[in-house]
């Protein structure tokens, strides 16, 4: 061990974290609002989106409460240590409150953009960004304190309490903190499933009656569910984006730290992903710094400032860790080293040809563009082909990444640290949060103050800088949904690899030979799980934005003078259909993701479980990348027609673009992104209810 | 081993299904050809199919050329047996004839049917089924006769010859045998790409101008490309569904031999899926009598009709396959018995959900139709819906399958008698492939006949009598291809099982466990490759359909007097534009599931192998299922519509159906069904050049 404990610096990476968070967010708070109707307009947004986080976390407590009491259970007859419960409750409280932090920040900063951006660009810009960077602050700081305080609680607590047999102390810690993510993932998976059908559930609704009915232009005051769509983009990309990558965050450093222990590295196993984590905050807060843009920036230089700041702070994280490596676990494992570099490296090319696949600078959206000349069916043909096609870079990059991570860390060896090399690949691509999850969560902010811009009539100058801003936030936010999708493979992966040692500790055999049945048959049905998952999410959407549909059409045929703009639509009442009907549809693919691998389990054993989880895996992948691609190209191709390529706005084309536009809005910001979650959870579930299946399968 | 040589069965029923399909082909070309014009008609659309099948196997024959080049090079330096390369031809050449002759006498048949129609329902449909029964004979027939002449020439050569280290003579036969199906994959996936191609090009030419542009019916001779939709039907429903079957039968047929062989059961092992096969032959041929209508009969009663003469022949086979197990494996493996009959009810239950999933009479199908009110993206988004939703039960059905006919089997005992188990299910399935393929060959003869009714002029009556048949020809053609996805699945199981074997008998080890390395990235990769296969053929179709198009608007511009029925468009162009375009969109896919595996072998191995056909094979059925019941439930929703509801033909909610209606024709038609094909070819080449790949891989 060396002399000095390294493991402080992630209690005091936290803290950082969250202090610099608060620091961003008290001199957002100090910046101009904004005159009064921009005030107004911000503040029926954020009053929107609180009202949806209550009802959401009302929900989710039930369901907290009933699965808290399930564990407790389960812990009172010895199948989990009595902290899982517990933790649990805090993995799903950390989860929620970066979602929540998040989300009030975004709220108050699309105004306070807007103000700025009447000032110069690169005004909104930083402000935008900060609002960013206060939110991936804040899930980097909250995740690194939830795994401090019970790193040195049960540190604390088995120096003076019986270790479980067949055990060691940090043996017994990771594997106590490796069942915290349930609380996260369940978290993340209502925030993004209720979050993403109640975004797109306002947009298709607005947008199917406002812009193709009425014939009124995007973001119109006079829209009743312009409020909740202002609303969904902060409920759903920023809320549900920041809990999904909490989960993934937290997920990848607990596996990372089981599978260290499995591999015989003992306490340095743990001490190198969690510092590497703080060492990531660090990266992060001075990458903030190189964001900045000067006036009249092009697309490239404003997406150069943004890069900027990613990439230096990769460069750091790659920098300090060859350090952290070299004196914590020896020259010996400096393999450890080039997997970390692996991840980082991976990222960044998923991000790469995430951009290559959604941006009109690129031959694939303009394909899907030309296809529009022959109306609908060829654009959705042509997106769904460009989507699949997107599909087989990101799989080879991600193959390629467990290949040199597994082989670096020394994996032919030794096949334990081959495994640690895997999962700590991860956690380098995910150290950077901090400034990644802020190019990502910035967007939603560009959105809603080009939103505020336009119902406040605001000069045209304010919302063409708006529109510069939003239009890099559709980039960043492709990249970001790559990242998290590469990110949660790998992280699902690592998962799956710890829920083998846990079977292997409780006693259990596990072969997962793809040749058993059990084995092929939960591959088989994991394989299908994402479709099914997929099919329930969409067919939501469709239900709660038939909803919509129905009330603003009942609001333009009732309220008088409100086409003329001289009544005011009842904005509430539609946040309120899209609130209920989210909450009410989120239930149902929630539980499959709960129940699925118990009932396999319980069925079949754990070695099908096991064949679920990687079935699951791979197909959910596949079909996360190819969504959100063809779903980001799709939006991409509309926006390439209306910017007068093929006959411009109105024309024959760009009707075909728009059809091609709202088959994608499911698919990039409800089911796609939600896959993520699905093999995350299922694989917690499934180490949480490990001991319990083993005990009570049929098929042994 | 039984005192009667219960194996000289095959032959026997071989000859037996030739020589009535011979006697029915017969009595077809002897029924009443029709008028002059009909037979015109019919003559060009024999033409323009004898023309593609004449190119396609030109082209065909130089990728055989080349292949058998290869595997001869491969033989003489001892990585295969010598009589692979020979037998690689023979495949080919069996699955290439059996399109052939059902194509050729489903041209004769159109025609007639159409003439017999004029008499009567029943005898038209009679005529149709006939023409299917020939195919389905033929299919049976040949692949029979194949397996018979190999294995006892096989049989009389290692009878006088040394046979092969570490084998006996029935292992050497089986693993030659093996290597069989690589020429009938082959042949089938050009056949299946091309045709569907073709096809769906021509499809998408005629509807996009004719239809929507010109606003001429369907089937009108006026049209260009109505001869291309007439051959493609031809081309792409008959001859590539037959090759592709072809090579399910014969596949399922030498991996359960090969299987059998491994598991202890010797010759036994054999004769038991052949003669299966053989009693399968004489219970197709006696449920063809049972196939008849009464007049005026409802679409119900006409699909009951079908449905009698399928259950009647599975019935058969379920009783007669007893005895025969009974008495060639003996009372303790009375299991593999119950195995059978999990295929045949699988095979059944696939059937009927597939019906329920793509049927206008049923729930999934309405709500599309539903969707078509709010326009096109709503209609494409609860079609992706539809189709994910209804991969759910096969997939457990199909698990459920592989989990009981292993049981039966015995394989909680015995592993590898487990494996034959679930081989057999699928041999199980296919054995009465003879009348099942007819009730899906029937369905383009009936589409033909309704079209040469149509352009002929007959009376409104014969018409709707048509139309009747081929309405239900849509049913059968959707059951049918569940039940080729179905059954490809399991084939491809057991070829998997069968590739184990063979990697262990050249020496390799062989361990497909899911946590290592190499076998997760194949799983991967393999996940990914049906879509980007999708993704390159339903590219193709659009690029092959655009130049239908520009042929079909040239034609109307430049050829005086069409419109008005004066002039005679140029069909013969059409044709071979959708030849040519075919013939080259195919090569760049069959080469990807060609090489993929090598290439994977070279790089990472046999594990890694193992799992690409693994991960291919669980996403590829999927997605398979997936393409095939959103197309088809899109198309009847679109005939739904046409009937009267939602506004009927030409409101705004048709043309949302035909939007759907057009980005399903690829999924159905072209990309979904060749899945099946790509999931056996990859088996099939990894099988083959396993002993190649072993000793040039590069990571050990």
């Amino acid at each position: 061990m060396p002399s000095f404990d390294f493991l402080i610096l992630a209690p005091a990476g936290s803290i950082f974290a969250l202090t610099f968070a608060a620091y961003l967010a008290v001199k957002i708070l100090k910046s101009d609002p904004g005159n009064d109707t921009m005030q107004e307009i911000a503040q029926a947004v954020r009053v929107g989106a609180k009202a949806y986080l209550k009802r959401q976390y009302i929900g989710v407590s039930i369901f907290f409460a009933v699965v808290f009491c399930i564990l407790l259970f389960l812990a009172l007859k010895n199948y989990l240590v009595i902290f899982v419960p517990f933790a649990f409750l805090t993995g799903g409280l950390f989860s929620g409150l970066s979602g929540f932090i998040g989300m009030s920040i975004a709220t108050q900063s699309s105004n306070r953009t807007a103000a700025a951006a009447m000032k110069s660009l690169n005004s909104g810009l930083r402000i935008a960004f900060s609002s960013g960077a206060v939110m991936g602050l804040t899930v980097v700081g909250l995740g690194l304190l939830d795994l401090s305080i019970w790193y040195y609680f049960l540190n604390w607590y088995y120096s003076n309490n019986p270790i479980p047999q067949n055990i060691d102390k940090i043996g017994a810690i990771t594997s106590t903190m490796l069942c915290f993510g349930m609380g996260a993932s369940s978290q993340a998976l209502f925030a993004r499933v209720g979050g993403g059908i109640f975004t797109k559930a306002a947009d298709v609704g607005a947008d199917l009656v406002g812009k193709v009915e009425a014939g009124i232009p995007e973001d119109d005051p006079r829209n009743p569910a312009v409020i909740a769509d202002n609303v969904g983009d902060n409920v759903g990309d920023v809320a549900g984006m920041g809990a999904d990558l909490y989960e993934s965050y937290v997920g990848s450093i607990v596996a990372t730290s089981a599978l260290g222990v499995a591999a015989g590295l003992g306490i340095k196993g743990v001490t190198v992903p969690m510092v590497m984590a703080a060492v990531g905050v660090v990266a992060s807060i001075i990458g903030t710094f190189f964001v900045k843009s000067r006036e009249e920036a092009s697309q490239k230089v404003l997406l150069a400032a943004l890069r900027k700041g990613v990439f230096t702070s990769s460069f750091i994280v790659a920098i300090i860790s060859y350090f952290l490596i070299r004196f914590t676990l020896g020259a010996e494992h400096i393999g450890v080293y080039w997997s970390v570099i692996s991840g980082l490296i991976a990222g960044v090319l998923i991000g790469i040809i995430t951009e290559y696949y959604t941006s009109s600078g690129f031959k694939p959206t303009r394909f899907i563009a030309d296809q529009s000349l022959t109306g609908p069916a060829t654009v959705i043909i042509g997106g769904i082909a460009v989507g699949m096609m997107s599909t087989a870079l990101p799989v080879i990059i991600v193959s390629a990444a467990i290949m040199a991570s597994f082989i670096f860390a020394g994996g032919l060896q030794h096949f334990e640290i081959g495994l640690y090399g895997i999962a700590i690949s991860a956690v380098g691509m995910l150290s950077t949060l901090g400034i990644t999850l802020a190019t990502d969560a910035y967007g939603p902010v560009a959105d809603n103050a080009g939103g505020n811009a336009e119902m406040s009539h605001l000069p045209p100058e304010v919302r063409k800088r708006t529109d510069a801003l939003d239009s890099l936030g559709n980039t960043t936010a492709a990249t970001g949904k790559g990242f998290a999708i590469g990110s949660a493979a790998l992280t699902a992966l690592a998962l799956i690899a710890a829920f083998k040692d846990e079977v292997v500790r409780f006693g259990s055999t596990m072969q997962l030979d793809i040749m058993k049945p059990a084995v092929l048959v939960g591959l088989f049905i994991g394989g299908m799980l994402p479709f099914l998952f997929c099919s329930m999410t969409m067919r939501a959407v469709g239900r709660a934005a038939s909803k919509i549909v129905v009330e603003v059409r009942r609001q333009f045929k009732e309220i008088k003078g409100l086409m003329e703009g001289k009544a005011k639509p009842d904005y509430a009442r539609c946040v309120d259909i899209a609130t209920s009907a989210a909450q009410h549809e989120m239930v149902l693919p929630s539980l499959l993701a709960i129940t699925a691998p118990i009932i396999i389990g319980i069925v079949l054993g754990v070695e099908a479980v096991g064949g679920l989880l990687a079935g699951s895996l791979v197909t959910g992948f596949v079909l996360a990348v190819m969504m959100a691609n063809a779903g980001g190209a799709w939006d991409n191709a509309k926006k390439y027609i209306e910017e007068g390529h093929h006959g411009g706005k109105g024309s024959f084309a760009h009707k075909a673009g728009v059809v091609g536009d709202t088959v994608g809005d499911p698919f990039k910001d409800t089911s796609g992104p939600s896959l993520n979650i699905l093999i995350k959870l299922m694989s917690m579930v499934s180490i949480v209810f490990a001991s319990f299946i083993i005990r009570h399968t049929l098929f042994k």
